[in-house]
């Protein structure tokens, strides 16, 4: 890679919100910029669940990471994967290739875990990427098109009865939309089947789902789940799955539920750069593989590198880890490159102080959950305030315009446009 | 299938044009209707270039055939292949079922051939699919990022060289995308390379490109395509390809050209049914594996068996068949319709009679030619031309308006929100 030697260079791994976000905080400095990223796009993950139902295209929520920094003639974007860090010689290693750093962000995210059962993966799908989120969708597709044609009521009912596992924001959105696919969009589409007649689980291991939020909007959560056809089954562990059938425990009952199709929302796991920087700088990882970080989030010994978003175990404020959610890692982002701005003027910034505006979750079509600590919304005011805070986000986007006709074209016509079942076993 | 034996029952095979616009124009008739087809949506395959070359999402030009058919109650839709015909007892044989028919209609369309060379398929893919179209675009955007990390010049050149192979309304309007996308959306994207540095090239093997306009048009579309970078090769013959290299021959030259994206819109294959009904009813294929209709659309001795769209070979007008267009599929589909709703009343219509509105061919953002007989148009205006005629025929999309913004948006600001590489080897 052609680098100027005395530019200050700084290399981003990852283009998640957080790698993004660092990116834009360092336009204006007197730096050269490397993001580096597998993919050629920065995907909007918070909306990856209307992808995996047929609400938007994959297109409307991915943005081209050339696009964004086209005009930044100091900012280059690379496709490539990062294998390893030489910590130091300050090199990245790349699949095919280096790269030198003077300052090095990491922000390469987070992905589902099994809890060693990765035999699951295939049974149950988790919601990372488009691909994840396109094999969702044709899967929940075809089921219906599959239950149309199907004789045996058995089989029928398998074929219309959909597992989610984990209560968390993802499993509670992807259900509430389900629920509304059944119970509206898909209403007169059918002619054997009635698609309201689906049953949809949401189990969740815990005593309640949505359990980052307070008791009352769980429990308002699951009342506009239930609202919408799902059923809610807390304290309930997932102990085997094979041949469309899902085994679950709750207390001392053992069941078996027959499903054909089953989603996996239950468990995170940080990504390997955490196993990397272990290995080479000693930190020990936290049991969801995450990298604990200083007050100003680089890593201890190396003020040069920074781990920030669903990588970073940042717990300075109250003791807990700050969650995996896009606010975070916005913020982390911007810190960095702030921080890295004021350093090349050798001055310092305070601590990283997370600047929580709340948690939002939302079910269906016109109710969701929101947190701003002593204010709790629930119903269509919240569902409003996600709306708000998902446009103000996608600002950025070139084509925020366009998600959000969308979204009221559908939320109008109840209609799904990108209801397409694709891929190769279509 | 629940069929009622006192009501007359229609089968359509294929949610293509000519499948699609017959089974509306028989909303209002006193029949039962089963649409069958092998994918949950409809297709507007005019479209699919620009999904191939990043300009718009599958779902803006694919549409779910459940929802267009969702408030007759008298239609059906089934997502099933048919592989068979059981003429004399009147029944389509699918591949998990079966379907009894008073009318038959059958309108499975053709695909791409490769005159014998299916081996090319790997190497040089067609345009006929929603996965061909992401696989192109895969293709297209991944020697882009490639390229940009390719230090040896000679790869670099090759990754940066694209071959289309066929003059046809497709590989005119590939070529042309590709040319505005190299000059024009990509500039500034890259660092190492400049995309305005891409070779592309359009072989076609007769005298002149576009060979179904007058030749004066075809001139216009060979200068317009040249002004975008695109290098115009009539007269050339595709001999071979392997290892990233087209061999061909220009009169007694032949030449191998290095180029690691190689696109196939040459040839046209009509769909498999032909041979199923040649092999029950005794109709001779053409060349192209279409079926000779009477001038009814019926097939010779069956007036219950309708052929329309790509794999008819209607020619009672002017002796040549009717060319492989939406118009024809669309304006066969409605005299069908038309013709068994007047049959049910014991009338009968006249012959089938092809209404040709004109012939128009897209080159870049805003050049295009357009033959109306005696009026030929090009440049901006046959570019405005189309873009009407296309946003009449996506009416009865829900959303035109949509796609009617991404392009009003794309072409303001020159940029592709859906240049994204996605799939299983990205």
């Amino acid at each position: 890679m052609m680098q100027n030697a005395q530019v200050h260079q700084v290399v981003i791994i990852g283009g998640g919100f957080g790698g993004l976000y660092a990116a834009k905080a360092l336009r204006r400095a007197s730096v050269r910029v490397t993001l580096v990223d597998k993919r050629n796009f920065h995907l909007f993950q918070p909306l990856l669940y209307q992808v995996a139902t047929g609400g938007v295209s994959p297109g409307d929520i991915a943005y081209p990471l050339r696009s964004v920094f086209a005009r930044d003639a100091h900012f280059s974007v690379i496709m490539a994967e990062a294998s390893d860090i030489d910590v130091s010689q300050r090199t990245v290693i790349l699949r095919d290739g280096s790269l030198t750093y003077d300052t090095l962000i990491i922000a390469t995210g987070a992905s589902h875990q099994y809890f060693g059962h990765d035999e699951w993966a295939q049974t149950a799908p988790g919601l990372k990427t488009i691909e994840d989120a396109l094999e969702i969708r044709r899967r929940i597709f075809l089921a219906f098109e599959l239950a149309e044609r199907e004789p045996d009521p058995e089989k029928r009912r398998a074929l219309l009865t959909f597992v989610i596992i984990g209560g968390g924001p993802t499993g509670v959105e992807l259900a509430g939309t389900l629920g509304e696919l059944t119970h509206r969009t898909l209403k007169n589409h059918f002619r054997a089947i009635d698609p309201a007649e689906a049953h949809i689980f949401l189990l969740e291991g815990a005593e309640r789902i949505l359990l980052a939020f307070p008791s009352d909007l769980s429990a308002k959560a699951a009342a506009a789940l239930t609202h919408v056809g799902v059923t809610v089954r807390p304290r309930t562990l997932v102990t085997d799955m094979r041949d469309n059938t899902v085994t679950m425990c709750s207390g001392e009952a053992i069941e078996n539920l027959q499903a054909r199709t089953i989603l996996w929302t239950a468990g995170v796991k940080a990504s390997v750069m955490g196993e990397v920087l272990a290995k080479h700088t000693g930190v020990t990882l936290d049991r969801a593989g995450r990298v604990p970080v200083e007050p100003n989030l680089t890593i201890p010994g190396h003020p040069e590198i920074f781990v920030i978003g669903d990588l970073a175990h940042f717990a300075h404020q109250d003791g807990k880890p700050l969650p995996g959610v896009a606010a975070v890692a916005i913020q982390q982002g911007r810190y960095v490159g702030e921080l890295i701005s004021q350093r090349l003027q050798k001055k310092d910034l305070t601590p990283f102080r997370y600047h929580d505006k709340g948690n939002l979750a939302i079910i269906g079509r016109n109710a969701g959950v929101a947190d701003f600590g002593r204010w709790h919304v629930h119903g269509f005011l919240a569902w409003i305030l996600w709306l708000f805070v998902h446009i103000y986000y996608l600002i950025g986007f070139d084509n925020k315009l366009l998600v959000l006709f969308q979204w009221a074209w559908n939320y109008i016509t109840r209609k799904r446009g990108a209801q397409l079942i694709t891929g190769k076993d279509a």
